[in-house]
């Protein structure tokens, strides 16, 4: 049956092929900006939300039904699986280990994860999700990259440059490379269970891969990448790797089996294509302060994205190029979504003779 | 009689001229990874050692006695000369505005600068560091680029990535433009203050301007520092401009009357040469992490920022990629400067046949 149902235009364009219109959601698009989500948080904080299916499933839905997304996307935080993992996680505004990684004795405090017993509140909530969407709107399920969590892992919080990571990687290699290992085989079951409990596209969070020059990234990183994508490539679902304010690694990044790469706001789509090759299917990049611009300036914007999107060699999904602001006018994102329904795929052909 | 001493290293590479070695100083090099700096900031807090010249000149003057560096940077913050233009300024940690800018209206208060009676002691700090610099270590005058201090006059603090800031500049872009050209005039003549109190280079710290797309980069940041430029430019001083995560952004500056262009850790010095046009000396990048790693490996990283730096075009002042972080161990620092010193200023050349 289910085969005689178009493919939904997230998953047409995460494989490249031609979508009926051009996907779009918005990174962090279940959040605060949203009166609906707020009413629930009013009722419960962040801490309390992720771990109650019912709730965490009712705002990952919320901006499909509001906005007509082509995607919804799990709500959880990227440090959410590492408390099945042996880590101490805190939420105080963002997360806080209050027992960071310090030597590389403590990298053996963290354990493998098994999803059914670390994760069960996780997995019940993409069953959720999943029996709610409707057929062409697929759920993405997500984690955090190895070098990204590892940042929080030692630095107990998040930081401006996470400096002291860096120097952790630089003056324990070994040690950062194991533990960059047992985050890779966490994250590649986390994942893998999510896909299996439903979600029909995966997607790697690598918020603070842009602060590692291109050795270091390839040393340490792109192997981590590597053994997740190994992982999970059997599954048959699309995988997205998002090296947030990676310009200078996009040319590292071309090896990766990956089927779309997410792009931030800062390097045009076509630089961005040019330099992984023309390999994959892109992800973004419309700025998120774009949606406070006056309508007119926002649908230059919008428009500028789109045309760079169809430019692209094997796809687009419309995004933003970061998580959307708190303080963004939800009317915005409505206007945006519209805007990029209604444009065409691709361009027109010029006519033939005949 | 000045006319017989040699060029210093540091001006002689930021010319384009041949220096006896490679000079090095090192963003932040005054501060707290050195005791002697932390001794005098135990009886004075950030907020009394700027306006204090005899400690201001002293924290300046501390890194090249310890380590022999090729330049002095004063000490001071971006922030410094914006009481003298009519905006409060906090330090908590790093600075806050009580009132910060919200709206068009509030633009008009940012009044022009009057140096002489709005940073008296910053002047003073100046000609007593040059009274006790040797020639061959020229004192670096400095400022905040506009679009940097704007992030901060409009957030009133640091925050991680400014939204509020460049959501202002789409949505009230004729009070950006005015509020950045009051920040260019101001920080021009606060820049050519410095230089007619003895600072013999100036630089133009952009530390937000990664933040912004090329498109915005040339609307908004290019006209204000090219009109900080042309005032600057008759003062025969060399003039650095670094554009802090601004991979994106080399091409746009291309076009800059500048002659120094810094470079952050993740873009190799190469790279930054080729898409600034091969015009301008660069000075950085040695990454700040890899002073925490073990002397070998950081002894390979400085020599691969200087093989870069001999490669270049125009030449090098060697630096780090981003200010120096306080948990650094100054033996670490001055290793680096000792390998720096005794490198070759070029490749050797292969002998010919006669």
């Amino acid at each position: 049956m289910s085969s005689t149902l178009p493919t939904p235009p997230f998953l047409a364009a995460a494989r490249g092929e031609t979508p009926s219109r051009t996907p779009m959601w918005v990174m962090r698009q279940a959040g605060r900006y949203l009166p609906e989500y707020r009413e629930i948080r009013a009722g419960v904080d962040f801490l309390g939300l992720t771990p109650t299916p019912e709730l965490a499933a009712e705002v990952t839905l919320q901006p499909v039904r509001r906005f007509g997304m082509d995607a919804a996307i799990l709500f959880a935080d990227i440090m959410t699986p590492l408390e099945g993992m042996g880590i101490e996680v805190e939420f105080q505004g963002g997360p806080v280990l209050p027992d960071p990684i310090r030597t590389a004795a403590d990298v053996a405090r963290v354990t493998p994860l098994d999803p059914e017993t670390g994760v069960p509140f996780l997995l019940e909530t993409v069953r959720r999700c999943v029996a709610e969407l409707p057929h062409e709107v697929p759920l993405i399920g997500f984690a955090g990259a190895p070098f990204t969590l590892l940042c929080y892992l030692i630095e107990g919080r998040g930081t401006k440059d996470f400096v002291q990571a860096r120097a952790f990687v630089r003056s324990e290699p070994e040690a950062a490379r194991d533990l960059l290992d047992r985050l890779a085989d966490g994250m590649a079951v986390y994942l893998e269970a999510q896909a299996r409990a439903g979600a029909r596209a995966l997607m790697i969070f690598d918020s603070w891969i842009g602060l590692l020059d291109a050795p270091l990234f390839r040393a340490l990183e792109r192997p981590a990448i590597e053994r997740i994508v190994a992982h999970l490539r059997p599954l048959g679902v699309p995988l997205i790797y998002f090296p947030n304010q990676g310009r200078h690694l996009y040319g590292e990044v071309a090896g990766l089996d990956i089927d779309v790469m997410g792009v931030d706001w800062r390097t045009p789509l076509s630089t961005a294509d040019a330099e992984s090759g023309h390999r994959y299917t892109l992800q973004g990049n419309l700025d998120p302060s774009a949606l406070f611009a006056p309508d007119e300036e926002l649908d230059a914007a919008v428009d500028r994205v789109l045309a760079e999107g169809r430019a692209l060699t094997r796809g687009h999904i419309f995004n933003l190029g970061h998580g959307i602001d708190r303080r963004t006018d939800p009317e915005k994102v409505a206007r945006a979504v519209e805007r990029v329904h209604a444009a065409p795929v691709r361009d027109t052909q010029p006519m033939g003779a005949h």
